[in-house]
């Protein structure tokens, strides 16, 4: 038997539908996660052809709000950064609550804080691991790009593991063309989920910021969460601020979007927390049918 | 300033939610097209990143339904198969019309025909022309698959203008490989829209197809209907036949769907019509923001 629960479709990082990243969200956190056909999660995901679609649980955790499960068209994520904070949103007005500060999320990355101020939610990065990455492997990554890499590659341990590098300014960044059959090849050999490229505007606080993952099908995000959270961790590592340092991320420009990403690298107590954030708006707001597991295959 | 506007996403081809392929239909019968923000058709079609998203609006020929604007996420379309059923089977849900045998849809190409029979809907197609292709041209396709093409390709104008080839069987078609690569310089050059390969089962009168269209950024279409009355068309070319024939056919396998077409081609009073149809389930069902013309940039 096939029922229908709430859906949403969200664009997350903008203000205006259609300029951001979407993420598709399903609301089972009035269902029993056994009570679903499990094989089913997958295959919404595969046919959403969204770069991620996501489904609401009740949470295992006591201190958590709900549980996410982040779906890729081919696998499962243990954590993704636009489909937390549109997840979120989605978590939001589908109980309708209002003037939350802190929600937290159960994903199987772990526990993930998400702030919300105003019109505006962001998490903090719950795994930020920098791990050098070889002279030889950097210079093989640095061949699929057109643009000359300006600071060293480090490979992003973020819950997807990012290769991050620097390119001389913003307008390179925008500009510069990549060889997605070399950089797959690279990918595949050493394991990374993708390539985050980031040129900055000037002496401005602000990035151009571009995301390859051509293995998983998506050649360039247009807006990517994880991603800013490993650029974040990248830019610290690279300037060793010893301060908290904020900054703007501008992305999506070369796929048709205009995505804004704010980045936070927190100093408090001597402690250093990393924060991405923006906007998130329901686009999509409805229905979709989904499959109890103890259907037979011929009921719809 | 948006409004919400109802919004369907129809599994086409298929009986089971998830199996088939997906169009997105926006329902803007109750506006007028120029109260819309043009620019938003496409840039919605971007974002929802399917095949195809579909816009009916009021029709301007008497005799029609309505009219069907279909966009791929890079560009307007004068026809396209799966997504006109999936677009007719809204239509019916949205209006609640019943017991309808003939639904008009008024589209870039022309009138289209649409056939209701219980659960089925299918179309009549309005072009089919068959095109010659020079040898070389043919070899110079042939190189991009990893099987050999058993029967001559031909260039056929339906809309979309596919390169149809049969290979031996239908494992063969099923088990080929493509250099995309090599096959998206072959379309650029030659102005095709994209490639159709077929192989039989048995003696069945059952084809296992696949559709790939690397230039519009699907390196293969789940399930393909104008790729079906291409190959109806191709098919009546290479066996003549002298009367009514019908044929099922198998698609969307190897990217984990099952799709099932039915194709006819049919004989009648001395004319041949060539007619491509099956199931089309509504997976999701709401609203969608949509832009109207004479709103500043920052409403939402």
């Amino acid at each position: 038997m096939s029922i229908k629960v709430p859906f949403k479709q969200v664009d997350v990082f903008t203000s205006e539908p259609y300029k951001g990243n979407p993420v598709a969200v399903i609301n089972c956190l009035e269902l029993d996660e056994s009570e679903i056909n499990q094989s089913q999660l997958q295959r919404i995901a595969n046919w959403t052809n969204l770069s991620e679609t996501s489904f609401l649980f009740k949470p295992t955790i006591e201190k958590c709000d709900y549980k996410l499960r982040i779906f890729t068209p081919q696998t499962e994520l243990p954590f993704a950064g636009h489909p937390t904070l549109g997840s979120c949103r989605a978590y939001l007005e589908f109980t309708g609550k209002k003037n939350v500060e802190k929600i937290y999320q159960e994903c199987k990355l772990g526990v993930i804080e998400i702030t919300s101020e105003g019109e505006k939610l962001s998490f903090e990065g719950a795994k930020t691991d920098v791990v050098d990455i070889p002279c030889e492997v950097a210079e093989e990554y640095g061949k699929s790009l057109s643009a000359e890499i300006t600071e060293r590659p480090r490979l992003l341990e973020v819950g997807p593991n990012w290769v991050v590098a620097l390119v001389k300014d913003a307008q390179t960044c925008y500009d510069m063309e990549l060889d997605f059959t070399q950089m797959k090849a690279s990918n595949l050999k050493h394991g990374s989920t993708g390539l985050i490229i980031a040129g900055r505007y000037g002496n401005e606080d602000k990035y151009e910021m571009r995301a390859f993952c051509p293995l998983d099908g998506i050649a360039e995000d247009p807006v990517c969460g994880s991603g800013s959270l490993a650029l974040a961790r990248y830019l610290q590592d690279v300037h060793n601020y010893k301060s908290t340092y904020s900054f703007a991320i501008s992305q999506g420009g070369r796929v048709g979007r205009e995505g804004k990403v704010s980045g936070l690298i927190k100093h408090e107590s001597g402690k250093i927390t990393y924060h991405v954030g923006g906007q998130a708006v329901t686009a999509i707001d409805g229905h979709i049918l989904i499959k109890l597991s103890e259907e037979s295959n011929f009921s719809t």
